[in-house]
């Protein structure tokens, strides 16, 4: 299997994905036992043109959990003589001189791919751009939903919020239609809805979906409550009630017993914490399967020098 | 011994304090042979939302001289959205998702006790708003008297700086008078004298105080000379000569001869240099013991996981 | 070999010189087999006062591919009191209690030296102020010039940029000072020659020189062509062709065959990436040098404790 970079969630074929999360539920073991000293001799490079201290913890938590060492940076922007016409692709080459994987959060969209294309280590793609991808959040989302439906096939799935813009929804997307009989709906208010190149996409993998505004009118027929953030400023009429698109304990009651409730978190007001301690409520064991799932591409990546 | 959390002065016993400090010997023999491995699967996440090196590094050095890792922010308040709404809960529950202790620096007072109660792993009060706590600066402080002065009890003690919101010495105040026959002198310039809460606590538990302007006054009778910061522009009076707070070669002479000054560091004009080769200056091994006492904080906490 | 600190380019006589590129080549080894964890007990304390990603980012590499730990900021100045009048003789004995050497970026000439006087730990100067020094990136050049032309004696040296306040360019001159017949080719636009200091240096230790505007005029007679930055800003004219400084596939025609181009990188337009390919640039090889050249430094500031 050859994993030489992590760029974008297309590049991950259904046996590639069965054999990344096969890797993470042995990375679940690794972590019960207390981690293991296998990659002590690596380091890890997090270059991030943008601060994500929740990405940017979960990446360098799982190379801890290998053995191996972190150098880091969450303002690589401030820091860099780029502004003044410096190439992304220096500094990448420089870097990749003295780590063994560079893990790339930028402010533009196909600076991942930019930067594999020079760099002798390995590149992750940490989020990219507004409308980028996020593949290893995706990849987490993912394994989320395998884990806790038991399946991918023959899933009915909610991605709710302000989906014009929103990476996590998009890469979802794109991983979901690489299943048989799934079917999607993209609840989000006038103005936010999803765009259409994903809706190309989805009509030639021939992916069954439907687009709404209201959550309520769904709910009784998902398997997947996947809810992200909607930016209040960006709405253009005033008079939205973004009330509809929360989670409460109202909500619950609507759905099936045995559907999850997702969030890429960090939430606001979108799920109330009385959900919390619902079963149904997998948000935080999802913010954790990042950990196994990272480990387990590293792992992947590593395999392949 | 329980020890699940570390949030405030208050919850240490005698009993406690002394198993701390017979810890922290140990540590200090445990770094003189080049530290440990023994917690090498451990990880240590020090979310900073107001920035302090020295702390931080104090922390960080701890968790590497027992073999752990860390993964760190200096800036967390901007690296998040919290600005946005988000909850320090939520924050809290995705990092321990991901370490196994928080070392937490936030500008609330009483955001270590949130943490602390959804906190999946133990969470350290690494210093919280203007007047909030600082435990683990008041341990060191109290361990540096006990290895210095060789007893706890029957020690007089004057505190000198800006003590209405001095968050090292109420914490110390805290912790000394859990002791037998201590006396407390605060020295303060007018306005800036310690709050009322502080000396009703003392009443409560019988221990002996006086106020003061003057420190030559009481420099021939006590023990430990504490001096903190005293923030000029918070004078009312502009006639008042702070010079006369500071420790320069003059005080050494009114000093005990095996009295001893410390400070929590960093200094200003304080402290002359020039009193820095006198051995009754411990404020350098006070910094340094820091490392100890929070080594020995974490094999604390850890045992009891 | 007493190696207690790492503080200027004039410190290094030519048998250290030698034992450091010796150790260089043995760190060389130990990369490519992935490390080792001789030095699993030290930590190194990266302090910068001014950031630089990819110098620390160099020395922190270093410090893993030896097995030890790191702790970091790279915002010094913003997480100090300093401001409010603190020592940086106090932050670094601090900071020389929690850690075994530090690294120490300055916005100011001198201040390693300060640091170096009260320091417990070995400190290296990372850079500091703007005319200041930069050793280990000199040491790093000479180990490049050394290990591509097999020789530092009788060799012809063009340095080419805004020499004035060039901090490479004065730091390689003094180490390339040291060698016999070596000639110095300073080549730079008007108004930003390098300053008369290095020139009395030179004369005092009998070294040949020539100043000149032109690169093209003496392409053919050099054996090293080291272009550093121009600030364009700086220019006096507004007539002049910078241009002409660059190094472009022309200019590759006119050199020799067997002479070698260096640069400190981050470039930006001074050297046209049309040129990356000729065996003779050597810039991104240069830049890895710095991580052998750095845990060869560090191994020899251990040994000596």
């Amino acid at each position: 299997m050859q994993l030489k970079h992590i760029i974008e969630s297309q590049q991950f074929t259904v046996p590639l994905l069965m054999e990344l999360f096969e890797r993470t539920r042995q990375m679940e073991k690794v972590v019960a036992r207390g981690g293991t000293r296998d990659y002590e001799d690596k380091i890890m490079a997090t270059l991030f043109y943008k601060p994500s201290t929740r990405t940017r913890f979960s990446f360098e938590a799982s190379m801890h959990r290998l053995g191996g060492k972190v150098i880091t940076t969450e303002r690589a922007n401030e820091f860099s003589s780029e502004v003044r016409g410096e190439h992304l692709e220096d500094t990448i080459r420089i870097i990749s001189n003295c780590s063994d994987v560079i893990v790339l959060r930028h402010t533009e969209e196909g600076a991942a791919k930019r930067a594999a294309q020079v760099s002798g280590v390995p590149v992750i793609n940490a989020g990219e751009g507004a409308g980028g991808q996020h593949p290893t959040q995706a990849l987490l989302d993912l394994y989320t939903i395998y884990k806790e439906c038991k399946a991918l096939n023959g899933l009915s799935v909610a991605l709710i919020g302000a989906l014009d813009n929103g990476r996590t929804a998009r890469s979802l997307a794109y991983l979901l239609s690489k299943f048989e009989r799934v079917k999607l709906y993209f609840i989000a208010p006038p103005g936010l809805q999803i765009k259409p190149d994903i809706l190309s996409y989805l009509d030639h993998h021939r992916v069954e979906y439907e687009l709404g505004e209201s959550l309520e009118k769904i709910l009784s027929q998902v398997d997947v409550v996947y809810r992200t953030h909607i930016d209040r400023e960006r709405l253009q009429r005033r008079d939205i009630d973004l009330s509809t698109y929360n989670i409460n304990v109202d909500t619950l009651k609507k759905m099936k017993s045995n559907a999850i409730i997702m969030h890429p978190l960090p939430r606001s007001v979108e799920i109330d914490p009385a959900v919390d301690n619902d079963p149904r409520a997998v948000y935080f064991s999802q913010s954790r399967n990042g950990l196994f799932v990272r480990m387990a591409l590293l792992t992947l990546l590593f395999e392949n020098e």
